[in-house]
C-alpha cells in the first residue's frame, strides 16, 4: 500500500517493456488533492541526469501533482534527445491526468549512458494512467526496482494523518544523496514551506548518513507530496518526527539490501567537537575499503579506522583514540586493549564506536562490507 | 643491487624471525660516507606509527647515517612501549655502525596495531651490521617484502655518479603517499636542501598520484641518502630530474604489484583549468568502487567515469565532458559517442582520459581495479 495509504493519492505499476525480464518497470504516483504542496530534495552531483534536470525546476513552486518513474535505464548522459525523452514522459502524463506538465517530476534509474526507448514509455505512461488506483502502491514499489532484492515501502501514522513511502536503492549508495528514487506522500495538509524544511531535515538525518559504497548517484531524488485530504495540519514538529522516522525506515531497508553486501555496519563518532567532525570521521571509515573488507573477513581490525580517521581533519589527539567493534572495546588510547577475539563477526549488524573524546557531538554513518559478491554485481552489473 | 649501486653505502637484509615463514625480514642501509646529507617525506596520516613519529625528529637537521627496515609487523597504534621498541633498535644499530641515533631513521611494516618483538628485532639488528656488505643492495630489497609478490629496485645513471632505490609496497597505496617504504642512495655530492626540494619535487610527481585503493596507510617514509662518494655535484635539475625517474620507476613498480589487481589504470585528466583540478577529478574516478570494479569486468562504463569527475568542485561544463578509454571516445559532450564495444579492456594496462575543455592543464593519477583477490586478500591478510 505504501503510497497509496495516505488518503488523496492514487498509483499504478506497469510493464512497459524496458526490463528485458518483462517485470513491472514504470511508475506513476499522483496525488489527487485538494493540495499540490510538496518538497523534493536531490543528489548533489554535478553531473545530473536528465530527469533530475527537469524534476528540479519542475519543484521550485512548490506544488506537484504527479511522479512518474521509470527503471530499465536512468536516462544519464543521454544529451539533448534523452532531455526530450524525460519532457515528452512528463507531457504525456500531465495529458493523461488532467494536470500540467510543470507539476509532473520525473524519476529514472537504471544503466547510465544509454538511451532509453521514448515509445515505449509513452505507452507505459498510458497503461499507467489507465491502472491508476487507491490500492496502486504496492505496484508502484515494484516498477521501481532495479537490482533491489525486494519493494521497500513503509507507513507512519499520525493521529488522524499519515505518511507513506517508497524507496529503491541498493547500490551506488552515498551522499548526497544515496543512489536511491524515493517518493513519499502525506495526507496532512502541511505546506510547501513546511514540507521543504521537514523533508531537508529528515533527509539530513538519514538517507545523507547512508555510505555504502562511497560512490555518488546522478539520478537521485526524494520528493514528499501533500494532499491535504485528511484536513488536518500536524504541529510542525510532528510532522517532522514522522517523516523522518519514514525515511530512516527507508534508509535502513536501503542499506539491508544493499548489493552483495553481508554486513551492515553502524559507525558512531562519539566524543566529537563538532557534528561535522563526527560525520567526517564516521565517513572516512565507511569508505576504508580495507576495513570493510576486513568487516567481510569477520576481522576486528581496530588499526585499519585509526588510519581511516587519521586522514580527517577532525579535532582529536592522534594518541588518545578508543575504539570497540560489536561493543568491545578493542582499542584504547590509540593501542591494543580488550582482545579482538572477543569480537563476534558472524552476525549481519556490526557497531562501529568511535571516541574522538574531546566534545559532546556525535553522528552515525551506516555502511556495508566489501566482498566478493559486490565487485561481482558490480563487474557483472552492464554485460 | 640497487641501494647499494651507488658508492658509499653497505646493506644488508636478515631473517630476524618476525615473518613466520622465515624469510628475510630485517634491512638496514648505511650511508659509509663522507657526506650525511639525506632528507624524507612521510605519510600525511595523522595517526602515525612509531617509526614515523621518531624518524620525523631524525631528520629534521638533514643528516642521516643508517636506515633500519623491519617487515613483519608495522610497530603502529602500538603505544609507549612500541615507540620504545622504535627506540631501542635505533640505539641497537647506532652502537653497531658507530653513528649517533639521531641519525638512524626507522622504518617498520606489516599489520598495525600489534607489538613487534623487541629483542628478536635487535638481535636482528646485531645479525645485518654483521653482514653489512657493498653487495647487500638485493638482500634489503627482499627483506621488506610483505605482501609483495617480488623486490622492487631501481638504478639511474648521472654521469658519473647513480641513484639506487628500493620499495616495498603493494596494498593501502594512497597519497599523501602510498604505504610504502623507500630508501633511495646516491653517491651524488648533494646537500639537505637540494635532496629535500629534489626529493618533493619527485614525489609529488610520482608515488603521491599512486592511488591504487585509497586507502592512507601509517608508516609510508621515503628516505633519500647522499654519500658524495662520487666526488660530483650534479646540477640541481638533473639531479631532480634522475631522482623523479628513479621514484617514477619504483611507483610503477609498486602500482604493478597491487595486491589483487587484474589492470593497471593511469587516469589523464587534461583541459583542466588547474593541475590541482586535475588531480582532483583523477583521484576520484581512481575512488569509485563502481568504476573499478567495472574493469575488472571488462566493461568500458564510461558513465561511471562521469559520475565521479561530477562529484569533484573542479572547473568544468558537467554538458561538455568527453572521456576515452583505451583511447575509444566513447563519451562526447556527455553523451555516448563512439561504441563502448571497441574498447578492449583484457589487456592489463588501461588508459582513461578525460578531457574537461576548459584549460590547458593535466594531470596522471594511477590505479588499479578493484578484483576478487583484493577482497579476498584484504578480507583474510590478518587472520
Amino acid at each position: 500500500m505504501s503510497v497509496t495509504h495516505p488518503a488523496g493519492f492514487t498509483a499504478a505499476g506497469v510493464a512497459a517493456g524496458l526490463k528485458s525480464t518483462g517485470a513491472q518497470d514504470l511508475a506513476l504516483v499522483v496525488n489527487t488533492g485538494p493540495s499540490s504542496a510538496s518538497a523534493s530534495v536531490f543528489t548533489s552531483n554535478r553531473c545530473l541526469a536528465n530527469p533530475v534536470i527537469w524534476s528540479k525546476e519542475v519543484v521550485k513552486d512548490g506544488s506537484v501533482r504527479a511522479v512518474v518513474l521509470n527503471s530499465g535505464g536512468a536516462n544519464c548522459y543521454t544529451g539533448a534527445e534523452g532531455f526530450g525523452t524525460t519532457h515528452a514522459v512528463a507531457e504525456q502524463v500531465a495529458k493523461g491526468v488532467g494536470v500540467g506538465a510543470g507539476d509532473v517530476v520525473v524519476c529514472s534509474t537504471g544503466l547510465i549512458g544509454l538511451t532509453n526507448p521514448r515509445q515505449q514509455l509513452l505507452d507505459g505512461v498510458d497503461a499507467a494512467v489507465a491502472a491508476l488506483s487507491g490500492d496502486g502502491g504496492d505496484d508502484a514499489a515494484h516498477a521501481i526496482m532495479t537490482t533491489d532484492s525486494h519493494a521497500k515501502q513503509v507507513v507512519v501514522h499520525g493521529d488522524t494523518w499519515s505518511i507513506g513511502g517508497m524507496a529503491k536503492g541498493a547500490g551506488m549508495l552515498a551522499p548526497a544523496l544515496a543512489t536511491m528514487l524515493v517518493v513519499l506522500t502525506t495526507d496532512a495538509d502541511v505546506d510547501a514551506a513546511v514540507l521543504d524544511r521537514a523533508l531537508r531535515h529528515a533527509t539530513r538525518l538519514t538517507f545523507d548518513r547512508l555510505d555504502s559504497d562511497g560512490c555518488q548517484s546522478t539520478n537521485d531524488t526524494v520528493t514528499v507530496m501533500a494532499s491535504g485530504a485528511s484536513g488536518v495540519s500536524p504541529d510542525e514538529a510532528e510532522f517532522t518526527d514522522a517523516l523522518t522516522r519514514a525515511c530512516r525506515d527507508l534508509a535502513l531497508q536501503l542499506l539491508a539490501d544493499a548489493e552483495g553486501a553481508d554486513h551492515e555496519i553502524a559507525i558512531t563518532t562519539r566524543g566529537a567537537a563538532t557534528e561535522s567532525d563526527a560525520l567526517e570521521v564516521g565517513r572516512s571509515v565507511a569508505r576504508s575499503n580495507l576495513f570493510k573488507a576486513a568487516v567481510f573477513g569477520q576481522d576486528a581490525n581496530w588499526g585499519r579506522v585509526l588510519a581511516s580517521v587519521g586522514t580527517t581533519a577532525a579535532a582529536f589527539d592522534p594518541a588518545d583514540l578508543d575504539v570497540a567493534i560489536n561493543d568491545v572495546w578493542v582499542c584504547r588510547e590509540s593501542g591494543p586493549a580488550e582482545s579482538r577475539d572477543l569480537v563476534d563477526l558472524k552476525p549481519r549488524q556490526v557497531s562501529v564506536t568511535i571516541d574522538l573524546k574531546v566534545g559532546e557531538a556525535q553522528a552515525t554513518i551506516w555502511t556495508n562490507d566489501l566482498t566478493h559478491a559486490y565487485v561481482h554485481e558490480n563487474s557483472a552489473y552492464s554485460s
